[in-house]
């Protein structure tokens, strides 16, 4: 394994080819890290300026930077860059991340020679990540690849490697905001030197990593990749989307044709042997990550109660979670008793789904009857739905002014003294309304510091538990 | 064809049931109706009080109110119907909304004796909406069906027809925020008389509604309901989604077994070959609903132009038009050469899908880029993604404090000099962020104003092109 400790947590970062234009180059990556107080020495290199950004000095050569240096980031145009590795080797740089782009990856003879040169001037055991990438961000040591990372409050414990700078920042975005910030995150680029796999194998011995996702086009090595995804699958879920799914795809990615990447159904085929997990898009690769954060560690069933206010709702959940191989069983004769204790027939219904009707919006029911629901021994998994474009109606109507906190206060209770895991449905019918986004976003924050996972559906929901059931399956072998 | 002129333009209504509880049986219409300035008469029946809400005056029966009645709701005990229902007819009432549930959806003898008993009384001619639903909302004439319901500015050219409360109201939320706001729209819950396919006919005739959309979870008549559909779908594009498709979806929805629910497969089949367009989840049938609103009036083909900022993001759009059967095709080498014109080779690619990289935030280099894809005869459809949750950061560094709307303008332009279809990706990273909801407000609102639909994913958007495809090939036929 590559011990990466000293890349996540550097001693000091020398930037090659800050200035003091702050859009270009590596130069972003000085505002971003002063931005959050990255508290280590910074240098910086700049082969014709003394000053850069913020008066900063600036020296000609990383050689003449004094003592030594952990890690340096390169953004300087290609041509110049197989030099600078020189100089970096030299100086005993331990990491370099090679932001600059004009490598491998537009598919031309000069790319394929520049970075073949790059790797030719590796010694003193110099490790590159890239070219093509922003390299490593790591949450608690400040360590931010570009002014869109921040440092958030809340502790992370997913573990995301990204063959794609938008992707990197897109889901970054998603995760900050739906409930599974980000221990430590990689954008890996062409791998010309690090792989994937050496970032799956480090961030599975990380105790404070949980989960790990990746957004991959191309493998290197795959033999080996394959064996530490089986190693590190057994100790935690990794997560996977591939770009290049299609022949048109395949095409956009500009993938070399190895054995993984000529065909997305065996590379899928491959994953899943190993104990990977399979995503589609984003937004699944959000699900199921949000959802093994949560869910993974308890142990999963097939058997889901379903609570909603309505009966065309109460029939499309459960559709939904039929449709992906879930059973809707018939809740005991005792919870239905019980259940009818505090609703009236009409316009509801007891068997499962659990449709409360407008029973929905009196909280003290509410939380009763997921209660009962969760203690019946028919039932493994709760799904229960808000909607938080309704809340400001029920809200008047209730004369509650915060509703939902106090749908989430009982929800606590709840979720504290019963042992199956609880799933929240909370469609995003409205994303245009500055109300409702305050509405869903104290909803959301305390769902994620009772640690349980949101979906928009519950197609999208079950589709997390049925993959989660498949990887305990994994486990169990 | 029923002409329901009368129902959704009713000189006057009659609320039974009407109390001083704002929330109890038929009252939140009255509520909502005041709420809205609805500018008929509305008469109020209480069997016990002189006074309800508002300090109206309320009569013992219908009988009493002086002069005609074009449309009654009734809210009362579910017992109580049935000779309420013979009032109504007495007093030749048009149309009574049924708003009591406890009738055949319970699937109890009692419940279905009540609904054949208050079917006997009718006469008159008096046609019936439900029992178990809201009823009818009409934009024009400001007949609301709750308080859900408000009369909005923009115009509405979407008719809605659903067999359930919840997802009535659920709809309307999407429509109005996703920009298909409705004209008219009905809740027709057990359609004890009047069904689905009388309210499509009467839509079809209807100048002002473009597109039909439907849920449903159960056929009356069938062979009627297909022949209308096949009719009706001949002038408009008819979208529906059906609860109920799993064997246990059937079991909650309750529906009784005749050949059209007994199996989801003969369900959709039949509508396709009618003409109709199928969705799976509330969701489809939005992206359907806005797609078929801007799209279905143009001439659809395959070949689509991607245009977008970012490797990663061009990778997963063309796989994901690609999964759909829509293709990709290579641009003209002049197009390509124009776009070299605009953007370096470093980190863009210029073939289809166009990646813009960075320039992709740089306005006038995005409006002249999509002009010329959009020109290129081998391209059908124009795609282009825009980040919302990117825009501050661009605003700040590009010092265009507004750039979403700097990208609009520059948009139009383009639309309204092109003749082919354009299609906006607005990936929904972010839902919690009140001030990413207002620049996502303020692009929406514009979309709609020069009519261009927008999903959240492309693999959303190339599903309804290749629907929409479908559907032109049944007008063809």
């Amino acid at each position: 394994m590559v011990n990466l400790d000293r890349l996540f947590f550097p001693e000091h970062v020398c930037l090659i080819g800050a200035s003091e234009a702050a859009l270009r180059g590596v130069t972003p990556y000085l505002f971003a890290l002063k931005k959050v107080n990255f508290n280590k020495p910074i240098y910086c290199v700049n082969r014709k300026k003394k000053k850069v950004m913020y008066g900063l000095d600036a020296y000609p050569s990383i050689l003449d930077v004094p003592g030594d240096i952990d890690y340096a980031i390169i953004g300087v145009p290609a041509e110049e860059v197989p030099q600078l590795i020189k100089e970096c080797s030299q100086k005993k740089v331990k990491y370099v991340t090679i932001f600059t782009a004009g490598f491998s990856e537009l598919g031309t003879e000069k790319g394929e020679k520049l970075e073949a040169e790059l790797m030719k001037n590796v010694t003193n055991n110099l490790r590159i990540i890239g070219p093509n990438c922003l390299g490593p961000y790591c949450q608690e040591s400040r360590l931010v690849n570009t002014e869109i990372f921040e440092i958030k409050e809340r502790e992370g414990h997913v573990g995301y490697i990204c063959q794609s700078g938008g992707h990197t920042s897109a889901f970054y975005f998603i995760g900050e905001n739906r409930g599974f910030p980000f221990n430590k995150v990689v954008s890996i680029g062409n791998q010309c030197d690090l792989t994937i796999q050496d970032f799956i194998e480090y961030f599975t011995t990380d105790p404070k990593i949980e989960v790990i996702s990746c957004y991959i086009e191309q493998v290197k090595k795959s033999t080996q990749f394959l064996g530490i995804l089986e190693e590190s699958s057994k100790k935690k879920p990794i997560i996977f989307w591939k770009g290049g799914h299609t022949i048109e795809g395949e095409l956009a990615a500009a993938s070399h044709t190895g054995a993984m990447s000529s065909s997305y159904e065996i590379f899928q085929s491959a994953i899943k042997q190993h104990g990977g997990i399979i995503t589609e898009s984003m937004e699944e690769m959000a699900d199921l990550t949000l959802g093994a954060l949560y869910l993974a560690p308890k142990k999963l069933g097939k058997n889901v109660g379903l609570v909603v206010a309505g009966g065309g709702a109460s029939v499309e959940l459960t559709d939904e979670v039929a449709k992906l191989g879930l059973n809707v069983p018939e809740l005991s004769l005792d919870t239905r008793e019980k259940i009818r204790e505090l609703i009236p027939e009409v316009n509801t219904y007891d068997r499962n789904p659990v449709d409360l009707g407008m029973y929905g919006w009196f909280v003290s029911v509410f939380s009763k009857l997921i209660r009962y629901i969760a203690e019946d021994p028919k039932i493994d998994i709760l799904i229960f739905q808000f909607m938080t474009e309704r809340a400001p109606q029920f809200a008047e109507r209730l004369n509650d002014r915060h509703i939902e906190k106090s749908f989430l206060k009982r929800i606590k209770r709840v979720v504290k003294t019963v042992s199956i895991p609880f799933i929240c449905i909370l469609p995003n019918f409205n994303i245009i309304d500055p109300e409702i986004t305050k509405i869903r976003k104290a909803f959301i924050d305390e769902l994620t510091n009772i640690e349980v996972p949101h979906f928009p559906s519950t197609y999208r929901a079950a589709n997390v538990i049925s993959k989660l059931i498949e990887y305990q399956k994994f486990l169990d072998k």
